[in-house]
């Protein structure tokens, strides 16, 4: 398997990128493409021990920026490592993309340039796969788009329920839409328009609508809400966590007390933030589009990176794209 | 000055209900008239010491249930403890009504049959009125209002700017849109929508989008939304906080060196919570009606009734009713 990495994805790019590419080439046995300014890789590619490594290296002249707007970077930089990246896919010589870099490039560059949207498919979504309580949360859309119509959250509900089959192996996902209350009424006018969707289509193990709180404590395997909402319930949970760990963090190095006991809990803090660390699972796809394609965050460690590529491998290994066609196509899975 | 208190509101009414208005009432000078069952009522008052207190009690028959609906309660219980308390308020027997009881009901009530919306206001709005980083951030609308219209919106920042004028006693409030991004073009329909009225408002001083972290470390004074998201933003802080609370204190109960770290750190984590605690406001306003209204949260303990009563007080002294329909009718403030 051959899985193409943006090089220069990351904030604090090549660093974590190679690094990353580095571990999984040597952890799961995939010959990691790493596609960037050349020169710049192979500087970086020599810190590390990499003789027998499944390492390549693809040229990319352009370098897309965090705070470029997508719509020049589909207009001006046509030679970006992203497009370069998504292009192995296109032609055949990788199996996935994987990029840490701007989320609005390259979901501007799959949807209208590379790749595309699988026929028949409404508009791709952003998912993000969160690890709730221990177990994989697929959301979506998280952000991709916003104003949505009740059939692409029920495209949203059925590219989710097929990734997580594929994918991550859950037997029958649990989908719900999140919402407000759980309670009929509750919601607001596409919800209402997209249950009778979800609870027509045998396909779907449709359970209702779910609360925030019910998300967290895993009631449901993929959560679907459009990209406006979902985005907002995203970042919500990372500004409370973070301004949590914050806080506790600042309180304890301010007093000796405080650095004792913090000292001693340690490992309990490590252990908790471990659970909700979205670094574990490193990046989510883009569904809907006719090639895998994994988006990570920026902030992303070379660990994040690493298991984002293993995502890929999931996603590859899992005929995701396959799935979804005959899904979508023949409205049953 | 009286206040009305539900004394049938909370999960664990009359307690928390009937000590938070013995505290109240010592505490502030104002006369509170609990309104409920009046023997129930009255055995609890039993407990404390209330000589000399401005205590009330007004009778009311009924009791709303937390899960009764409001289009049931509206019907069938005219005789609640909710009716009778905002019954005083219309009547002039008392200057504000508080309650922690089912909010779809108080809305309920208040919109159709007692008080009723201030004349020009096109809908209510349920604020909340969170502690982030020390600064009191009112938010609204957080659920009494879905599928929203640009111009309710509006007037949602206008009350919100009143209400943190008037009984917060901000100068110069910075309002803000809650949105998933703060670029001019992020943000949906609603959103875009909404700005230019907010722009050509000169009462308001609109500081643009902002995103649940920025509001979290106190980027605003009002942050508006329509209800279905803020609602989803605020159950998704809560969610995250609750999970993280309860996380960090499962690891620590683990094991020897985890109880020793968690005894070292407990005022570190009573501080850090009391940063994030909704108890300390105690509760928020129903921004829109012939009276002021104030709703907190079922699960309040006494504190956060006392803080609710003195919450109305301010909402009183700010004469925010009146600067209310002023603003609205004047559409300058």
């Amino acid at each position: 398997m051959r899985i193409a990495l943006d090089a220069m994805g990351s904030d604090n790019h090549p660093v974590p990128d190679v690094e990353g590419a580095v571990l999984a080439s040597k952890t799961y046995g995939v010959t990691v493409v790493l596609v960037g300014d050349q020169s710049t890789i192979k500087r970086e590619l020599q810190k590390h021990d990499t003789i027998g490594l499944p390492l390549e290296i693809v040229h990319a002249n352009q370098v897309v920026d965090m705070d470029d707007k997508p719509a020049q970077v589909t207009r001006e930089k046509p030679e970006s490592s992203i497009h370069v990246g998504m292009g192995l896919v296109e032609d055949g010589q990788a199996d996935a993309f994987v990029s840490m870099g701007n989320t609005g490039a390259v979901l501007a560059i799959a949807t209208l340039q590379k790749l595309k949207r699988i026929r028949g498919v409404h508009r791709p979504a952003l998912s993000s796969i969160v690890p709730f309580v221990g177990k994989h949360v697929i959301l979506a859309d998280i952000g991709a788009n916003v104003d949505c119509k009740a059939e692409w959250l029920h495209q949203f509900a059925q590219m989710g329920s097929i990734y997580a089959r594929q994918a991550l192996h859950y037997a029958n996902p649990k989908i719900a839409l999140l919402s407000n209350g759980e309670e009929e009424g509750k919601g607001y006018s596409l919800i209402h328009e997209t249950i009778p969707l979800l609870l027509a289509d045998d396909s779907l193990h449709y359970v209702g609508n779910i609360e925030p709180k019910e998300v967290v404590h895993g009631g449901a395997d993929v959560v679907i809400s459009d990209g406006f909402v979902g985005n907002i319930f995203v970042k919500s949970l990372e500004a409370m966590g973070m301004a949590l760990f914050d806080g506790i963090k600042g309180e304890i190095m301010a007093t000796q007390r405080g650095k004792l006991g913090g000292l001693l809990l340690k490992p309990t803090f490590r252990s908790v933030y471990k659970k909700f660390d979205p670094f574990e699972i490193g990046g989510a796809p883009l569904l809907g589009i006719n090639g895998v394609v994994i988006i990570g965050h920026g902030r992303s460690n070379a660990k994040a990176i690493q298991n984002a590529i293993r995502q890929a491998k999931f996603a590859v290994e899992g005929d995701v794209v396959e799935a979804i066609k005959d899904g979508i196509n023949n409205r049953s899975v």
